[in-house]
């Protein structure tokens, strides 16, 4: 599984550094900008894992069977690189949303505009690396949507790659609102609505898209595509859940992250909602002083960790990954047959999700 | 031509009406604030010109000739709302980078949500502001896109609108960066720089390309199509020198904006440029105690004024204007037959943005 993503990731890495080197160009006859931001892009995008990329392959290999060579593998590299674009807008905006300073072990790309605007001796530097944070990532997202506009596949299923990646980035977009604005205080998400959230923000835009738009690729029939559909809404959402575990129980010497750093931030995940609806009035009132409280230490971590796992919490969240695991396998075995190389990523894949620590 | 231009927004309107009905519903299904997003984006699309939408339709009637009804006419409303739908992105993430509260006589879209979270009771209900307003702009991007991934045009109609858009789109992100970098000081332009900076940031975008689509769908071949795309240069960098003269000139009673303004806010206009290069050390040094000083009076804006005329810059500048008008007559000459109710409005076009005051 690891090898087959890598593999796609140095694909999709040659087609970057290609593409990257024609657009600076084009860009650089706009203005000097333009190379820097290509520089700039590449240089982030290189340092994604690349596993939406690597499933549009994988899409495309189960639609297509032995198929999914010459011309149809080079559109898979390409729209596999188009899709890790998107990702890098999305990052790109969403670290100015976050004040994140730190993104893929570099600085995140509006911050570093901002150190830039700082070294020029601009005013009111740190919004100007916003604002063209926010350009950046625009540009991310229109060169992304030009290599989808420009593939050279057939023209129904070039037209249907397009309209489905931006319906769903569309759906993205919405829920990353619900999702700030939750965070900040402006709503109370009930477990379903944190379901559907993990579901529209990163659950099926990670896994359903790829696999669908591989899935067009590789000339895949309506019954395929709706398998892919609900094999990456299952998935995306074990990825997600297994995220707030992690981000619960995970070892601060694993995950790099600070213990309990959820919880600092008074992140609004599934357990969040469990805890809220199952505490006591007392347990209420500790909790409330917690959550989203960045100078708690241990005691208060351990605190929510022992409630979590007494109120049965992580036991039942646990339940619901293991069901959605469940229904994975079965539709890993409706969309690749047995004994298959795509079968053995697909599972390879699902236990990665169900077993990472970090 | 202006009859031309507001049957065009009826009927884009029309077409956005529907679309945002539809939309509100499949956005309503990730949560809430989708149908929101819809009433708030629908809103703000139907207080613009559509001047971009229009010139889809123009484009393509140029390039069809009578050809240009029926199942053509649908395609040109939805391309020319795709182009609308951007335009609007495009504004909203302005408006942040900007901090322009205010926008097409509504508040804008980024202060509309700033203002929702401060009703809420929301600490840093600005950034909150900001961030949602990132998200709206972005998922502004991706219905325009989703519209054009779904046109019902021929396939390689269809694709070189995607790709065409795209890619004219991403000079506008490196443009805007060149812009606002130079504006805050980072960067000082040479006169022709700030000429290429009109051309990319608004020029192309705003006359060329909705030109060029519409051509494409009208089926024009590459010399019409190279035809279109300098006649919308011409007709941009007019547009902005006009700006630039009426930003500097302009009577307050008829623009609506503060005698000066460009001045109190230090626009890195051609104007400027000039006026850099030309006046006296004494001259200079005045200058730079009021370029970007929104203290200055109607005395120093007059000074400007009197500055600009003395050297000659002011006949220059249209000058400039002035030979680029001429090749406009003679492309809307190439373009459009004589005779030809195109032609009427292409040349209304023109003499409308060199006679403009407002």
């Amino acid at each position: 599984m690891f090898s087959y993503f890598q593999a796609r990731k140095h694909e999709i890495s040659e087609y970057l550094r290609a593409f990257f080197d024609e657009k600076a160009d084009a860009l650089t006859r706009v203005n000097p900008l333009g190379r820097d931001l290509c520089e700039r892009l590449h240089a982030f995008s290189l340092r994604g894992k690349m596993i939406r990329g690597g499933l549009v392959s994988l899409g495309c290999s189960v639609a297509a069977g032995a198929g999914c060579t010459g011309e149809r593998r080079i559109l898979n590299t390409a729209s596999g690189a188009a899709m890790e674009l998107l990702q890098s807008g999305l990052l790109i905006h969403d670290d100015i949303m976050d004040r994140d300073t730190v993104r893929r072990g570099l600085k995140s790309v509006f911050y570093q505009y901002a150190e830039l605007a700082e070294g020029r001796g601009i005013a009111d530097s740190y919004h100007l690396g916003e604002s063209l944070g926010v350009c950046a990532g625009d540009v991310a997202y229109f060169l992304a949507f030009e290599i989808l506009g420009g593939l050279a596949a057939p023209p129904e299923v070039q037209r249907e790659l397009v309209a489905l990646t931006a319906r769903e980035l569309g759906y993205v977009g919405v829920a990353q609102m619900q999702d700030i604005f939750a965070g900040a205080g402006g709503a109370a998400l009930a477990d379903e609505e944190v379901l559907k959230l993990y579901l529209y923000k990163t659950g099926r835009y990670t896994f359903s898209l790829p696999l669908m738009a591989g899935g067009v690729l590789g000339g895949g029939g309506p019954e395929l595509l709706a398998n892919l559909e609900r094999l990456g809404e299952a998935l995306g959402v074990i990825f997600q859940l297994k995220d707030d575990e992690i981000g619960l129980f995970g070892d601060a010497a694993e995950t790099g992250k600070p213990v309990g750093s959820d919880i600092k931030e008074g992140k609004k995940t599934l357990y969040f909602g469990y805890l809220r609806r199952r505490a006591g009035a007392e347990e209420q009132q500790r909790l409330e002083s917690i959550f989203g409280n960045p100078e708690i230490g241990e005691e208060e971590v351990q605190y929510v960790r022992r409630l979590v796992e007494s109120l049965g919490i992580r036991r039942e969240i646990q339940g619901r990954a293991d069901k959605l695991a469940d229904s994975s396998r079965d539709l890993i075995d409706a969309v690749a047959p047995s004994g298959s190389p795509d079968r053995e990523v697909l599972r390879g894949l699902l236990d990665y999700s169900l077993a990472r620590t970090r």
